[in-house]
């Protein structure tokens, strides 16, 4: 089902105070932000391999991100997992009596279609599923 | 400096109990077990795409995961960054400010060379650089 790391959200505090460790020292890639307004978050993105850094920094106090930040700091937020087809493996999870917090595909950064699991089916790691926008 | 994500580690009870998930659910590809005396750990690879997922199980109350379970509960533990030269790299973050754990690289799993760098310098993500054996 899954095919790559797609990206590993950080919640930061201020993507301007994170940022220089990621490109200047780890030497990542920095493909510029972008903001999510459904999630009330900026999101810088860093490629490496085949992979994503996302740094995730709220835009509101109410962002779910900065729910996250008041109870536990800065830190990894989740993991996110490239499919090949959402709907089907949404339908398969569902299936195996995985639970889910979205039922359906969703938009995420870059156009994707993203969905995430229940934390209590994922031994509290939250983790997202993608499926990028040129499939 | 960082040329790939190498794993994540993943801190759980029960390997048994979190395996399913990776292995059948997600599909990814079980590549067996190690202990890992010096952590006080039994680890679960699971390669996906060009990283893997290490499932980290405690073999002892005082086991640096085991104090990680008892403080956060089943998570992410850290985040590991493969590099060609792990001792040109801790050179380099030193001359950079960014404080590590491991001055030196030692022994990881899969004979890899290992070193972890201090959270505080990389907000709140238990970071490690890990060299390929085969390098």
């Amino acid at each position: 089902m899954t095919r790559k790391i797609n990206h590993i959200g950080i919640a930061v505090k201020s993507l301007e105070t994170a940022l220089p460790l990621y490109r200047d020292v780890f030497g990542m890639t920095f493909e510029g932000t972008e903001e999510v307004a459904e999630q009330k978050v900026r999101v810088a993105f860093l490629a490496i391999g085949e992979s994503r850094i996302e740094l995730l920094e709220p835009t509101s106090a109410d962002s779910p991100v900065a729910k996250f930040l008041e109870k536990n700091g800065e830190g990894i937020h989740h993991l996110a997992y490239q499919v090949e087809d959402l709907e089907r493996a949404l339908e398969q999870l569902k299936a195996d009596g995985v639970r889910l917090i979205d039922e359906k595909p969703r938009r995420g950064a870059h156009n994707s279609l993203i969905a995430f699991l229940h934390p209590k089916a994922t031994g509290g790691v939250l983790t997202e599923l993608c499926q990028a926008a040129d499939h």
